[in-house]
């Protein structure tokens, strides 16, 4: 068992509307040293040593994001129990 | 400027359907090297060099994670581009 976390972001060209509110949202709450935010999705995966990357890179690019406005970064963890 | 990432996941005693959905779905179409799948919140923030760790921690705890059911990670990156 490995563990490998998958990040998928919007490409950088594409609006993040989720971004710009919390952004928004940080100015207006006394937090005014921050330029930009920009949100996505963290996954967590704990898979069998016999997965290789290029499985887990067709994972990441058909079930986990969409090619088409997301990017993505497949990393390999080591192999120990989530931190808190 | 700097470059924070803010991982945002569900407390690992609570209930994931997204990641349990998936995790299904990987089964289905003919992946069955996964033992589990957790689904989190990612955020990519650029902060001035004058926002603390306290203030991150602060920003965290209140607007990007619902401390109640969820956990989170902040890690400073190296200021460097975002990668594709």
């Amino acid at each position: 068992m490995a563990r490998v976390e998958v990040v998928v972001v919007i490409k950088s060209e594409i609006l993040d509307p989720q971004g710009k509110a919390i952004l928004g949202a940080l100015g207006r709450t006394g937090h005014p040293g921050f330029a930009q935010v920009r949100q996505g999705k963290h996954f967590d995966l704990e898979v069998d040593d016999s997965v290789t990357d290029a499985e887990l890179e067709e994972i990441a690019s058909t079930l986990l994001a969409n090619p088409v406005i997301e990017e993505w970064q497949i990393r390999r963890l080591p192999d120990a129990a989530p931190s808190a």
